[in-house]
């Protein structure tokens, strides 16, 4: 199965499907996990189990991981084997690099270990993005336009025509025939996502920012509505992983993904 | 010792050091070396013995150790802890990702391994640099205009007046009051090289692309010559772990760290 034929299948016949980002921080586990390395991978098992049928995707950032060096690498690849191969399954790794050294991130994500697909880092330009795009199976997400206040430092440069993100897209719609390369552009720019989606609807986007990060669910849904085009991956971490309220957290982290696809319009 | 008291040290009294990266390809060890992650180790702890003399900085490029899994991850840590104190320890890691995340990649490049060092990519913008610099004895070298074909498509967009590259030297000359943020620029652009080292004097240099990628060492040790500012740290990685003669490899390595050493107009 293709990258893209997987993708079209975890969203289901809809355009949006949900994506669940693994970013464990042991300082907010539930009662009863330890917060060490063992602690995070037992509540990960626990999350993996209770939200496999409301997940279209994972998204695992490996910064959470490498902060406890190689045992922390180790519990990456267990988790990358422990999702289910029915989920589009993406390595949060924003690398970028050239040639030769981007052959070796290609060969550790997305062969070595399993991941359907990964984000990367434009800056340094298309040929850092290549090696990532041999193989029609897997699949990339490039950064466009991010989450973050700081995202207007670079990303809304501007040749008097169209900001840097915009030429990031463009580069994007031209390089993969395949359909395996998408962009990331954030919740938070909603005004953006609308004309992103007008401008260039063969680009599956991976949207972050939902919840924590003050992005709104139903305004995506409602521009995945109105703006025909390739599947739309939402992405919710802390506000599935640990959702504010008074249910056990079981309940609790069940209850957030069918909240979720509730504001997404995501059936089933 | 700060970062920047550090840099200065590493570089003696000239204004240009050597820097060895350690991106091992075990297609390319010498003979006797297993090409796994043994033969790996076994090269790199005699590469940095016979390279210690001449080395002011080691790079270390985190692709071709998580091209090996956890275990490759054990060797990136092995050696960070055997690179000698007395050089500045870079992790060429190439990060850039939002706040609580970066944090995250601090804590396991700077603080968990012992680097002085990190690379990062600035197209986030501003604050997924800020986590880096906190702490005054370690630093970072951020990407401004780097050595590959594919520079030109991002790095060049302009705005009339400046290209990006120079907005992200702009941000640089600005954002490090304690003297610990660097940019890196290649070797394979001499003309903006001098440009840049005119217009951001005090911003140290990381120069990548000597050798194999097809920079000038002399031209770059002219440049240095030339223009007075902060230390240039010069990479050399393939042209010293593989050099290309008829000498056993420990005498070409060190012949190869004496030769550019020549051509850097470096004494001692």
């Amino acid at each position: 199965m293709t990258f893209r034929e997987k993708l079209h299948l975890v969203t289901g016949s809809g355009a949006v499907g949900l994506c669940i980002g693994l970013d464990p921080d042991p300082a907010r586990l539930p009662e009863g996990y330890s917060p060490d390395l063992q602690g995070i991978s037992s509540f990960l098992t626990e999350v993996i189990s209770i939200s496999t049928p409301h997940a279209a995707a994972y998204k695992v950032n490996t910064a959470f991981y490498e902060a406890w060096g190689a045992e922390g690498w180790a519990l990456l690849e267990k988790i990358a084997h422990d999702l289910p191969e029915s989920s589009l399954r993406i390595a949060d790794a924003k690398r970028g690099d050239i040639g030769n050294t981007a052959k070796r991130y290609a060969h550790a994500f997305l062969e070595r270990i399993p991941f359907d697909a990964i984000t990367l880092n434009p800056y340094m330009g298309g040929d850092t993005l290549q090696p990532f795009l041999r193989n029609p199976h897997k699949g990339a997400f490039v950064l466009a336009l991010t989450t973050n206040p700081g995202s207007k430092d670079l990303q809304r440069f501007s040749d008097g025509k169209f900001n840097l993100y915009e030429r990031v897209l463009d580069m994007i719609s031209h390089w993969a025939p395949q359909g395996n390369l998408g962009a990331v552009v954030g919740a938070t720019h909603p005004d953006e996502l609308v004309k992103i989606r007008r401008a260039y609807p063969s680009v599956p986007l991976l949207i972050p920012g939902i919840g924590a990060q003050g992005g709104d669910a139903e305004t995506v849904a409602q521009i995945a509505e109105d703006v025909q085009g390739e599947p739309l991956l939402v992405n919710v971490s802390r506000g599935i992983l640990y959702p504010d309220n008074d249910l056990d957290f079981q309940e609790s982290i069940e209850s957030a993904c069918l909240d979720y696809k509730k504001q997404l319009k995501i059936n089933g």
